[in-house]
């Protein structure tokens, strides 16, 4: 599909954030640079880089406030994003020089409270006022709506439930809304019929997906989103990750089966697949894990 | 989306043929009559059972005149469709009571040159040759058009020729037109191409696809190939498989990752998923190593 105009995607890494925060080996600070770097190298143009909660809650993420900078002074045109829980968090990321945040609310009551400690309404209102805070700030901003197809402690979403909160991070400026299938239990039916509906709330171009691969469906749920008219993907490369407040959930979609995909089906990314195996290789030596997505044998594979 | 309508899809388990024939541990012909019986249970109503090959080329099929009677009397309401190289081999087919056949035709001549020591044409005419054999004998009849995206040997399979086979083999009254990504190279956005300009020269109704999950695309090119409007799908328990004249084609996409996708994406296929999950144990005790698509992890999770 060469011959044809390339439409470009979106990709945000997330591996240094939602990818590490429940690993069993914690990466030092400079291993995480180093991952980033690779990223970067590979043609990575947006990361999620830490996250400013609690060290107590997530101890994987106690360096947010000495890795961001450096981040930020080594790879000046990297877009680099920070979730923070509330205005707690913006101050501390603010205070480290953060540029872009994200805030994460969950569609259901139960998610909120097991995550963090609050109902439905009050975590929404606490998104409102970060993201309203964040604004004023003059920085970048994203709202994740997490389990917004279903939720380990209440199953299936009511599609209402996500269309209204997105509507609300809509009205409150956020510059992205993150639709995210947080315990990776979507099916590419439901993407369609769900960011279908979320295009009538919120402008397509600011709609992101963020699909986990519990089932083996990470990919195709991205096409449906492709097809859907999103740009724009988390990914985490290697596939790291998992959500330590989501039982059962496995790593985000993988960045390097993405990245094919995508780029297999007509679309530009910008990313290099030999420079992404480079730092999955990275992270499972660091990790003392087998990392990489559902085609990564395939791109490992010897050439001739 | 239990509420709305749902639409049926209709899937070929190609396990004991495209799965097995190139296995190290050959099965015994009960152990082919125990997975399919495995099969059936679950609620697969199609299979591809045995191949009328040359048993040097392929020591796997040397019983199938011995399996395909005891299938057919079994499981008299399935269809058990066995594959036939040529004329030779469809009059064994017939003569062990065959009610089913399918022709294997590549769409690159190098392809064809390395299976069945035919060029592109020969092998034309002598699928259309059995297929109008089959017909005479009233067998329902389907045709692979090979390597109908990526050729291992030539690179990219024009579409010209692809869609020329197809309307070759429609013309030749194949009742099922499939399409195979033989070494799984496709892409979701080749896929939705590919179909759409087949959809111009064969009814959607005949048209089958046929993937492999090399890339771990398999399940993402089967909604492709959903949205593109087809209904009929291989697919392989445990995604058992491969190409042994294909390098580096791995298996078919797994039947029970096919039907978790489907289903849940609102189609209905009479498949019971722990029906697959107990046909992959069985398998995989057999076969002695470890099988099961991309889901399996999940499927086989301890339930509360």
């Amino acid at each position: 599909m060469s011959a044809q105009l390339q439409e470009q995607i979106h990709i945000t890494d997330v591996a240094p954030r939602d990818g590490l925060q429940n690993q069993a080996i914690h990466l030092a600070t400079a291993d995480k640079l180093r991952l980033i770097e690779l990223l970067v190298d590979a043609g990575v143009a947006s990361i999620e880089a830490a996250s400013f909660v609690s060290p107590k809650a997530v101890p994987q993420m106690a360096d947010a406030a000495e890795l961001l900078p450096q981040v930020q002074s080594r790879f000046p045109a990297l877009r680099t994003s920070v979730l923070v829980p509330n205005l707690k968090g913006l101050e501390r990321a603010h205070a480290a020089g953060a540029r872009e945040i994200a805030v994460v609310l969950s569609a259901s009551e139960t998610m909120n409270r097991k995550n963090i400690n609050m109902g439905l309404d009050q975590a929404c209102e606490v998104s409102e006022q970060t993201l309203a805070a964040a604004r004023a700030l003059g920085l970048r901003t994203r709202a994740y709506v997490a389990v917004a197809f279903d939720c380990p402690f209440e199953g299936a979403t009511p599609l209402d439930a996500v269309l209204r909160l997105a509507a609300r991070m809509h009205a409150a400026a956020a510059d992205e809304i993150v639709i995210a299938d947080t315990i990776g239990s979507a099916a590419p039916g439901q993407v369609k019929q769900r960011l279908g509906a979320l295009r009538g709330v919120v402008p397509v171009e600011r709609l992101a997906v963020h699909f986990h691969d519990t089932r083996g469906m990470g990919v195709a749920n991205a096409w449906a989103a492709l097809e859907a008219g999103v740009r724009r993907f988390d990914a985490s490369v290697g596939g790291i990750g998992g959500c330590p407040f989501a039982p059962g959930a496995a790593g985000n979609v993988a960045t390097e089966d993405l990245v094919l995909m995508a780029e297999l089906s007509g679309f530009a990314t910008g990313i290099s697949l030999p420079g992404l195996v480079a730092a999955v290789d990275f992270a499972q030596d660091r990790l003392q894990r087998p990392l990489g997505g559902r085609a990564i044998t395939w791109l490992r594979r010897p050439r001739s």
